[in-house]
């Protein structure tokens, strides 16, 4: 049995309870929580104090870190990698070599492991990005995420002097892939990939049409895109636009000579983003417990680790059963 | 540069051949085959016979093997991975644990590197099959194939007397692959998944109705398929179907917790089949040459190989980039 530590309990955290129960030769030790353990409501784990964690060192194999990009994972990978070895999804896409940096200079120091950025994007849709590109070198390769709530956007919504509350949905524009699919050249500017949808509830006397404007005028979240803005009920929103479903495409298109067309095409369609993003979480964290077995001490990404060692089935199973 | 030789030079040897001169850091020796070099017609490499081989031992860093899976490459790559480095595409699902046996043992004894069953299914197919059970325990795997061209099944249509050329399209139930995705339960039969198209040009004075029943009750090949035969001329069939496309879906559904609905899809469309599977193994074949210089020889499957050994763009660069 692989023994897990659950580092951080908000969405993702709880996503990784509910995976492990999936996953037969895993168990999990405990929730390691900022917060005060008994007022941390788990789906049956123990919860306990960060404090609590260095005691542990012998009972965990992997550390699974469930905190956020911005200010949790920069510090604590690093920091917790000195005594267990970790699996991370910081996905602050231009930070990632520094952070690899840092947590592998702590692996190698400390004969650790740790892999960072695995999820979905980074993660799943790296790894199919790079297998295209190395199959079908004379090639374009898109990204489209969607539909699905944007926590960034979301947020940035909810910032503005009026707004009570918000759901922002990225949607991909599924004209544009179609059409890339059949074999059309692009060059595609923001606007022309991705729509924004926002559900925004008002205070009251918001003056709704001044918020409108700021929303589809905002640098950076919205400027750039065609933006819907429709004005609900807190209880609509409620009802409607409190789940956290996400996905998205990864197409890459090429030609092998002339003009012969090859289309590689991954999608996900998630109703849980950080469910999903826990699930993958969760296999790394076994392929994380197997290098640790071997003794190969370091950082990884997804794009180091063979696909075998996510999975609990032996090699000669998988070469009867999956090839 | 990595010097790469091709043995057999049919469709697939002559996709490695174009997919090559899209790889900078490859190199084509040259073409080695059965017939006399002289009366193979290449796109620029030079031909040589298979009697020519050894003595290019210190030329050729990987062989890649383009002869077929019924009888060729049993024989060929246990016997070319007793002097090179060997890439495959070994597609007979039932015998790839016996072929790798024979290819390890060869491998391991002469301090070689063989990957074999590489392509798309077996190869990418099994990738994401692998990926996706590994993160979705709690789910089901579907496997489609087309709409391209069985040459399996067509071969069948063209050895049944009265029948002068033929052509087999297979076709999956597209109305089936999305009521999965929209997440129902489904239990499948043969005929659910694929339909079977034929194109079929008779002899002088055949008997279109008794072939077409032959054809339509044909074990194995159509008898559990709805099977669509039609009769066209010579001149169609040459005009319209006599290219190699293929492809076809990887998709799998599970559930993270209660009805919480995850779904991963790969499609692939192929204007060339054989093109595509090249593709793919000349990115082989580049994994295959570093593991050679790592020194790890042995027998291995896509299952077994790091993503980031099928790149030519060096770790740093992928974090940065691709991640």
């Amino acid at each position: 049995m692989i023994k897990v530590g659950i580092i951080g309990y908000g969405n993702l955290g709880r996503g990784v309870e509910r995976a492990l129960k999936q996953n037969k030769d895993m168990e999990l030790v405990g929730v390691f929580t900022r917060r005060a353990p008994e007022t941390v409501t788990t789906e049956g784990a123990s919860a306990y104090t960060m404090e609590d964690l260095t005691a542990y060192q012998d009972k965990i194999d992997v550390c699974i870190l469930c905190g956020g990009s911005a200010t949790d994972l920069p510090i604590q990978t690093p920091e917790l990698t000195h005594l267990f070895n970790t699996v991370d999804s910081f996905d602050t896409h231009a930070k990632i070599p520094e952070h690899f940096a840092n947590v592998d200079k702590v692996a190698k120091e400390n004969q650790t492991v740790s892999i960072i950025s695995t999820g979905w994007d980074p993660g799943l849709f790296s790894l199919n990005r790079l297998y295209a590109q190395s199959i079908l070198p004379n090639g374009e390769t898109y990204t489209f995420w969607g539909k699905g709530v944007s926590q960034g956007h979301s947020d940035a919504l909810r910032r503005i002097a009026g707004v009570a509350d918000a759901t922002q949905y990225t949607i991909p524009n599924t004209e544009i892939i179609e059409r890339l699919k059949a074999g059309e050249k692009l060059t595609l500017t923001t606007r022309d990939k991705h729509l924004r949808e926002c559900f925004v509830v008002l205070e009251e006397n918001a003056d709704a049409e001044k918020i409108k404007e700021e929303i589809v005028t905002m640098p950076n979240y919205f400027a750039d895109y065609d933006t819907e803005v429709h004005f609900i009920s807190q209880e609509e929103l409620n009802h409607d636009h409190k789940a956290m479903p996400h996905g998205g495409t990864v197409l890459h298109t090429g030609t092998t000579h002339e003009n012969t067309k090859q289309v590689i095409e991954y999608n996900l369609y998630l109703d849980s983003n950080p469910e999903f993003t826990a699930s993958v979480l969760v296999a790394y964290a076994r392929a994380c417990a197997r290098l640790a077995n071997e003794q190969t001490f370091g950082a990884y990404t997804v794009l180091d680790i063979a696909p075998k060692y996510l999975s609990p089935i032996s090699d000669e199973e998988l070469r009867k059963e999956l090839l």
